[in-house]
C-alpha cells in the first residue's frame, strides 16, 4: 500500500523553523482543495478561480482538487438508493464520481477564461489508483508525472477529488464521504508539494468548538498526531484518513478559509495567511502541554454486569461485536469481586441496539447477569503532544471535573490524549472547564 | 476511419426476405437504444429495464445504449456557457459526458435488482475510440470483445451513449447532439448485432409528418438510402450520421416506440413488433416508387442577379461560402442571356445573413448587380428508391403542384429524390398533394 508514496522523503528545502511562524516559501508547489459549497455554482467557482490565480501570480505551481457541487452527490446517492436499496457499489461509484467530473471541467474553463492555462484531470486519467473497496476505496498510488511536467509550462492541474480507478478491473472507485481531503493530501504527496491548502468554511483549527467556548482560539500549528486525535474525536475540520495520510507522508496541510476575499491584500503579502498548519512535531518549537479539547456526542455506553471473571471472557464479549462490524472504543473492566466483574465500553450510537442484540445472543455462553446501556453520554478528550513529557495532566482534569460535580463513567488514555465519558448534560460545562484549566482561553 | 468496422461483413445467417415482413430471428444479438425522455427518472428507467428483461427472457444477447436524463445535457451545457462563452471543447466534453455516466450506472443497478446480470460501460472503458473533433467527434472503432465475451455469461452491457475517447490524448469526447443513435449503430456494427432497436417517442418512420397529413402511414421497411435522404431532408426520427453509419455497415436498424407497455403480449409473441426497419434495399421485396415526402423549413433562398457569365464564376460565388463554413444546398443557374446570368441557391436559415454578408464582400470581384433572398420558403422532397427504375416521377410532381397554383422556385434531384423549393405558405398543401399523388395515403 502507498508503494510509491512511501518511498518519498518530505521536501528538504524547507526553512528551519523559528518560533511558531508558518514561513511559507516564496515560490512553491501547492495543492489547493475546495469543497462542495465552494463550487456550488459558477459564481462560486469564479471565486475559487481567483484564489488559484492569486497563487499562480505569486509564482507557485498549482494543482487544484475539487469536490462536487454541494447537493449533487446527495442527489446521485438518492438516485442509486431509489434504483435499488442494495446496489452494486461499482455502479454507485461510476454514478457518484460524475459530480467531480463536472466541477473539475467547469473550473478549468473558468481558469482558461481568466487567461490561466489549465486542464481537468479525472481520477482515471492521472491515474489515481486505488484498491477495489468500492465506495470507500484506499489510494494506492498517485501518478503525478504528467501534471508535474505541465507545471513547467505554467499549466494548472484541476483534479476531480474523491475518485480513483481500480486498475486491474478498470472500474471507477470513490473514497467515501469527505474523500476529497484525502485526494488532496495523496496528490500533494504524489507530486511532492510543499503544502496542501484545504479551503474550508472555517479559518483554521480551534482549541475547541467556538460555538461552545467563545474564548476558543485558532491554533497556528498542530502536530499531525494531535490532528489525528482531534479528527478521530469529533473535530470535523478534516477527514481522519486525510490526516493519517498527511502524517505518513509528512504533507504540510494548511487549513484556511474559502470565504475570504481572494484578492485581499493580506493574502498577497509575504506574510503568512490566516489558517492552521498541520505539520510535523519538529516544526513546532514551543508546543503547549494541551493543544485542544474535543468532544463526540455520537457514542453510547454499554455495560455488562456480573460477568464470571475467567480467562477468555474479554474475547467472548468483543469477538461477536467485531464480527458484527461494530467499533468498540473505550473499554473499562473493574477488578474482580467474588469471581465476578463488570465490563463497560462504548460503541457508536448508531450501533447501540445492534451491539446489545449481539451480546444478548451470546449471553448463555458468557454467563453475565444483565446488559445496561446509555446513549445520553458524551466523550470529552484532552489532546496535546506536550503531555508526553508532562506529568499530572490527567490528574488536573479529574480534579477539575470533580470540583464541578461531573461524574466520570469511563476513562481511556493514549500517549497524547485523555478521554472521559460523562453525562451528555454536562458537555458544555466540562469542555469550558477543561479549556480554561489548561490555559487555552484566549 | 472505421478501420475495424469496415473489415466486417454483415451477419450472414439471416433468413431470406419474403414479402415485406421483418422476420426477426428467434434468438439474436440486439442493441437497444433509449433516449433522454426514456431515462428521465428512476421510474422511467424501470420501464426501460422491463423492455430489456423481455428481450433477455426471449433468449437474446443484449447491449443497451442510453442517453442522459432529459434536461441534464442542457443543464451541463448551460453551465459551460456560463463559465465562458468560448470554452475549451475538451473540457466541455468531459463535463457533458457525465450525464450518460449517471444513467448507464442507474440502469445497470435497476437491471441487477430485477435479477438480470448487468454492468455499465463508459465510452473509454470499452473503449469507443473517436477522433479529436471534440463536441462532434467521429467514432473510429468500437472494441466489443469484452462485452461479447460477457454475453456468453448472460450479462447485459449497459453502455453510455454519446461519448468516446480520443485514445492518443486520453481525453473524453462526445459525438454531438443526438449522438446516442450513432453510438448505438456503431456498437451494433462493432459487436455484429443482428439488429439495432432505436426506442423513440414515435412508433416508426412515416410516409410523411402525420401532424400535417393525417393519412400518413407507418412504413414497414425503408432502405438505408431512403432513410438517409429522409433524415437529411427534415425527418427527425434518426440522426443523419447514425443512418450513414448503418448504411455503411449494413446495420439493420429498427425504429420502435418506447411508450408501449414493455410486457404487452404482442411484443412477446413470435410475430414482428410494430416499428420500421431500416435495412438493405435487397431486403425490400416490393418497393414503392415513392416511399415518403419530407420537408424542411429551415432553408433560405439566396439569388444573385445579373452575374457576368464567364468561366470560374461559380467558384467565385461558392468558395467564399465554403470558407465561411456555410452549407449550400440547392443550386440553380439559368442559361445566359446577353452574357449575364442569375444564380439561386439555398443555405440553412441560421446562415442566411452571414451568407449575404459573405457575398457582399466579394461583390466587386464577382461583378453581380444585386443580392436577393427569402427565408419564407420550404424545401419539399419526394423520396423513393423505386424512382431509379421509373420514369416520369418528377413530371407528376411538377404537374400536381402547378395544378394547385404552387410556384417552384428551385429544383434539385438525386437518383432517389426530387426536391422543390416553394413558398412556405404552401407547405401543407404541397405535402398533402404529393402524398396523395404518389398513392401514399392510408
Amino acid at each position: 500500500m502507498y508503494t510509491r508514496l512511501l518511498g518519498r522523503s518530505p521536501p528538504s528545502s524547507r526553512p528551519a523553523p523559528q518560533k511558531n511562524t508558518v514561513r511559507f516559501p516564496a515560490m512553491a508547489r501547492l495543492v489547493m482543495k475546495f469543497g462542495g459549497t465552494s463550487v456550488a455554482n459558477i459564481e462560486r467557482i469564479r471565486i475559487v478561480a481567483r484564489h488559484v490565480k492569486r497563487e499562480v501570480e505569486a509564482g507557485h505551481q498549482v494543482a487544484v482538487v475539487v469536490s462536487a457541487m454541494s447537493g449533487k452527490t446527495n442527489e446521485l446517492v438518492a438516485w442509486c438508493r431509489e434504483a435499488a436499496m442494495l446496489h452494486d457499489a461499482r455502479e454507485y461509484d461510476s454514478i457518484v464520481a460524475s459530480g467531480e467530473q463536472v466541477t473539475s471541467g467547469l473550473l478549468a474553463i473558468v481558469l482558461q477564461d481568466m487567461g490561466i492555462p489549465a486542464r481537468s484531470w479525472l481520477g482515471w486519467q492521472l491515474p489515481i489508483s486505488t484498491d477495489d473497496a468500492h465506495g470507500a476505496a484506499r489510494i494506492l498510488d498517485v501518478n503525478g508525472e504528467e501534471i508535474v511536467a505541465r507545471f513547467g509550462q505554467g499549466e494548472v492541474a484541476v483534479i476531480a477529488g474523491f475518485q480513483g480507478i481500480h486498475l486491474p478491473s478498470g472500474r471507477l472507485t470513490t473514497l467515501g464521504r469527505g474523500g476529497s481531503d484525502t485526494s488532496a493530501v495523496a496528490i500533494a504527496a504524489g507530486i511532492k508539494a510543499d503544502r496542501c491548502d484545504i479551503y474550508t468554511d472555517v479559518d483554521g483549527v480551534y482549541t475547541t468548538d467556538p460555538r461552545i467556548v467563545p474564548k476558543a482560539r485558532r491554533l497556528e500549528k498542530v502536530a499531525f498526531e494531535e490532528m489525528l486525535e482531534m479528527a478521530s474525536l469529533g473535530a470535523k475540520v478534516l477527514q481522519v484518513r486525510s490526516v493519517e495520510l498527511a502524517m505518513v507522508h509528512k504533507v504540510r496541510t494548511f487549513v484556511r478559509s474559502s470565504f475570504t476575499d481572494p484578492d485581499a491584500p493580506e493574502l498577497k503579502t509575504a506574510g503568512d495567511p490566516p489558517g492552521t498548519l498541520i505539520c510535523d512535531e519538529e516544526e513546532i518549537v514551543e508546543s503547549e502541554v494541551v493543544t485542544g479539547i474535543a468532544f463526540a456526542r455520537d457514542e453510547a455506553q454499554v455495560s455488562i454486569r456480573h460477568v464470571p471473571d475467567q480467562p477468555g471472557i474479554a474475547a467472548n464479549v468483543f469477538v461477536p461485536l467485531a464480527e458484527a462490524n461494530i467499533n468498540v472504543d473505550m473499554i473499562v473492566q473493574n477488578i474482580s469481586a467474588e469471581g465476578f466483574t463488570d465490563i463497560t465500553f462504548t460503541v457508536p450510537t448508531a450501533d447501540f441496539e445492534r451491539a446489545k442484540a449481539s451480546l444478548a445472543g451470546v449471553r448463555d455462553q458468557i454467563g453475565f447477569q444483565s446488559i445496561e446501556g446509555a446513549t445520553d453520554v458524551v466523550k470529552v478528550s484532552i489532546i496535546g503532544i506536550g503531555m508526553r513529557s508532562h506529568a499530572g495532566v490527567a490528574a488536573r482534569a479529574f480534579k477539575a471535573l470533580s470540583e464541578r460535580g461531573i461524574n466520570i463513567r469511563a476513562i481511556s488514555t493514549s500517549e497524547i490524549k485523555i478521554s472521559v465519558l460523562i453525562d451528555a448534560a454536562y458537555t458544555e460545562l466540562a469542555v469550558r472547564t477543561l479549556h480554561s484549566v489548561y490555559g487555552l482561553d484566549a
